[in-house]
């Protein structure tokens, strides 16, 4: 009789190519995962993410379930894996979960977050982690740029995904825009993000901070539908999965 | 005509074998610093560290200096080295020095940073930068010992080299113990520091605060001149260097 499980998991991307298997296993999250619980249960496993990172991007708390045949507890779970697994993955939790919990389909919401700095030397310590701009953008013109895609829309210009064939509605709750010293952080909250999405909208928020783009043009942008119409597609290191909601 | 600069280097040394050349040079600081400079000049040159760090040690700000021939200005000259060093080793600054200064002899007191981490968890984003404890020292008990350690004392028992033939008498002024949620930093100032030093006194300090020994077990310890009385050395990974002072 299998149990389902429900997992909190952080981790450093550097390394991988991402969440989700493709290929070659060892080089992803789910598929370092997976191993692991097959060696401890002696059969094949598959965890279910809430949703894919892309290569080289990182979460302070991805969700995932799995259905386990092992008469372990969830915090002698948590502590195998933690005991195999690399440095740069650790699970945080392991809870008994509903049979009919599903990470990705229950998740209600999401929050991301896109770290750059605008220092004038190299951030050695935290190198991975943020995105570096040779120039200090304008956040205030971002900010309100930000509000231009607050709300549900179609944000098919934001998907990096061009034959996605099912909806690209979404509503993003919230993008919040701070400055902390030589740190810019953006923080999304929405209900679902297509591929790449947050990274495309902080490249084109960052367009308008760097004086390309007038914050209006952001309506147009959403009114085209087309990824072309949108900006550069920011680089995977600065992102970060924080938090996936359930009700 | 050649004039001395004064460098300050920031680096994470996970990578390296330290600060110092031997053997191979592309594995140190050292050597990186001077592979682009003799680069940059056309000529070998040799650059003077303030002190030595071990393999995997870190440093917020080590000082060098340095003898060039160029018509660089010293800002230029940082940015070359910037632009040609690896993204873990960042020059935050050059200045020029007079003829006579000299990073290691003019020296006079360094700050050391030993960081802890006691969650329960691995940590996953600071992993090369802190030491993992499995239990909660007793902070109080640590604070006690490290009175006795402050001070001038002869520290021959918390040297790392037993072939070092010179003085081993050392003024340490401070020794700050921080706990900061799951961390615990322990800031040493001083005149100065002996092989191996920071990181046993640490592991000294750490055995007191796990009840290993009394915190007056310090005063014997000074007093035997022994490296066999003192406790163990604590990993490389969580030492930095913080800064070097000159007059």
């Amino acid at each position: 009789m299998k149990q389902n499980y429900k997992l909190h998991i952080s981790y450093d991307g550097t390394r991988y190519s991402g969440w989700q298997n493709q290929g070659n296993t060892d080089a992803t999250i789910q598929g370092k995962l997976e191993a692991v619980l097959s060696k401890m249960t002696g059969s094949p496993v598959d965890i279910i993410g809430a949703g894919r990172t892309d290569a080289g991007v990182h979460a302070e708390e991805m969700t995932a379930n799995v259905h386990l045949d092992t008469n372990l507890s969830a915090n002698a779970i948590r502590d195998y894996l933690n005991q195999y697994l690399p440095q740069d993955i650790c699970v945080t939790e392991v809870r008994e979960a509903s049979d009919r919990f599903h990470s990705r389909y229950n998740a209600t919401g999401k929050t991301y977050r896109y770290s750059c700095y605008t220092g004038p030397l190299k951030p050695v310590f935290d190198r991975n982690y943020v995105y570096v701009l040779d120039q200090v953008p304008d956040v205030a013109a971002m900010r309100k740029a930000a509000s231009h895609l607050m709300g549900t829309h179609d944000f098919r210009s934001f998907c990096g995904n061009p034959k996605f064939k099912k909806s690209t509605i979404r509503t993003v709750d919230s993008i919040k825009i701070e400055q902390h010293g030589p740190y810019i952080t953006f923080t999304y909250h929405g209900d679902g993000f297509l591929q790449n999405m947050i990274r495309i909208l902080t490249g084109t928020l960052l367009e308008v901070g760097f004086g390309k783009r007038f914050p209006d043009n952001m309506i147009q942008v959403l009114e085209d539908k087309n990824r072309a119409s949108a900006g550069f597609m920011a680089p995977a290191l600065g992102l970060c999965l924080i938090q996936v909601d359930y009700n």
